[in-house]
């Protein structure tokens, strides 16, 4: 979407003069991209831009204010029209190789053990940055999360009311897609699972790869075959299946073209079984589920159709879930009035908090 | 162990004058190496070499005869002092990208169909190569070999007598490990696990490469606690505890340099408990089972530990399965005599066939 250290106004004829209306500054600020949202007195998003200015990404290194660049780059405008406003930040920016580390909160996690744990840092330019923590699950399997916590409590405006005592099912799919069970309001337990990061590399790091062809068009039927595959054949595990992809090749049984699908399918496929498991061992199943998916709308489509072979229909896309959880921390933070959090807030505090 | 095109002799003081005596040039052909194998009148290796001209890897490209030219490098002086002896090749040659394609035998497959399988190719100096088809296991989830099916009729002289009807178990680890049920002297069925490459896919291409160090000698203990959360707590699959690697570093409870070990017990363990789980659908399992392991001793001796893990005492390393593998189908295939074949496989023959 963007160039490398641009800045982006995805809403260009909204730009000028609004700095003054605005009551917040929030940015979602990862290892690869930074998303800054001007919000108005009541929660509306003014304005947004978008930068490729992540924390592994910034236009200079962080020793020699890189930080500062990238933030007076993407948000200096608004600033000065009002450099009053109040900023807040969630994801990588508070990670032990980010501006300022934010340690993990421990799981379970409220929206309040979020706002107890938000560290302030000083930019160049006098203004504090609220930096929101992310999540620790320890265990012999420990997990964490940095920005995901943020888009939950985000997300929980959209809830259904949850089956008595079942908590709210979120994924969050992509690089590293989260499953994430919120209970009474807290972040009580997830998982991590490295599907989209593992599917990369076998695709552009492996054999696989060698003989894959990617099609003009996603391959939905392929993708279903590679699903089935995983949760109806895949016992062995996903080291045994995914050469499938190669030996179905081999005799002739799946073209070039459907190869990538096919293997995505696998992988969603097995992370979706390892979820049924882990679901199982907390009585728990997919099969009828009602669940909230947050991310990348394409990629989101293509879990449902893979989480209705799992007998759950009722997977509901969750929009602006990042927006709507910065806002609701900083309202819970007091950085904005408790009458505007009110007002953009009602139904995300009555049923979640 | 050798550099890019060029050949070794590893008995070098005993180069000199045996082809004389010789009665078979034996090659293990693979994607990345050549190995060939000199054999005396009762089968026992007069002499070795290895080149680095895998099919992939050849001096020139095969259309400008790159197989041939791979061929005299190594075997050229040996043939020159005698041009009538027999050659016969395993590998990667007899796929679709080798010399001549030598089609799949379909499982179950014995040592005789292997030889009803072997085709033949034409050499520019005028020798005819004999080349030994792999084995294909068709159904949803396809499997092939090409090359281990040799290395199995060679280990099979080294089995134990297999418990009625249980089968022979023979574990192939590496790059893509396999895993063979063998019964009645019949390839029957197999695993393909992409322990090997998923391990160094993950390691260089991944974010769990970016904290790794490797250390200066394996970490035995490292390596067993992969392999004892893989089997303990691996139920949501490999996609979910591989970020263990990263987050046990970033709580402190695992060393940079403990990671890469961590890493392949993991994935070594997710094979053995996919493993487990095949072996259970045929009223098997692991524990107490004698078994067969081919390959990279150092490899080999990794697995002996985890397999340990799962009540496996029992895994014999077989040396030599390459060598006996293509002694034993050139005798079969009456390219050398009858008599000396017997005298160097008589056990074999007697407890297999």
């Amino acid at each position: 979407m963007t160039q490398t250290g641009s800045t982006l106004s995805i809403h260009p004829a909204q730009r000028a003069g609004q700095a003054g209306d605005a009551s917040l500054i929030a940015l979602d600020w990862g290892t690869t991209s930074l998303r800054a949202y001007l919000f108005g007195a009541n929660g509306e998003v003014l304005d947004t831009r978008a930068s490729t200015a992540g924390i592994m990404n910034l236009p200079r290194p962080a020793v020699e204010g890189g930080f500062d660049a990238a933030f007076d780059a993407v948000v200096g405008g608004w600033l000065d029209g009002a450099p009053e406003l109040p900023v807040v930040a969630a994801g990588m920016v508070g990670s032990a190789q980010g501006w300022k580390e934010a340690p993990y909160v421990n799981a379970p996690a409220s929206a309040d053990a979020l706002v107890g744990g938000i560290v302030r840092v000083q930019t160049a330019r006098g203004v504090t940055l609220n930096i929101v923590p992310g999540v620790l699950q320890n265990g012999d399997l420990p997990n964490v999360m940095r920005g995901e916590e943020t888009q939950i409590f985000g997300a929980l405006a959209c809830a259904q009311p949850p089956a008595a005592n079942e908590g709210v099912l979120v994924g969050l799919p992509g690089t590293h897609a989260k499953w994430v069970i919120v209970r009474n309001a807290k972040i009580e337990r997830f998982h991590t699972f490295m599907t989209g990061e593992v599917f990369a590399a076998l695709s552009e790091h492996t054999i696989l790869g060698r003989t894959m062809v990617t099609p003009e068009r996603p391959d939905t039927d392929a993708f279903l075959r590679g699903v089935k595959v995983a949760r109806d054949k895949g016992q062995a595990g996903m080291l045994a299946t995914i050469f499938s992809t190669r030996t179905l090749g081999l005799t002739g049984q799946l073209s070039r073209e459907q190869q990538p699908d096919y293997l995505s399918g696998l992988l969603i496929g097995h992370e979706l079984s390892g979820l049924e498991t882990a679901l199982a061992q907390q009585q728990s199943t997919l099969a009828g589920r009602a669940l909230q998916l947050i991310g990348n709308e394409a990629l989101c489509e293509r879990y449902r159709l893979a989480l209705a072979q799992f007998g759950c229909q009722q997977a509901v896309l969750v929009r602006q879930a990042t927006e709507r959880g910065l806002w609701r921390i900083a309202a819970q933070a007091g950085l904005v009035s408790a009458l505007g959090a009110a007002q953009a807030d009602t139904s995300a505090s009555q049923k979640a908090t």
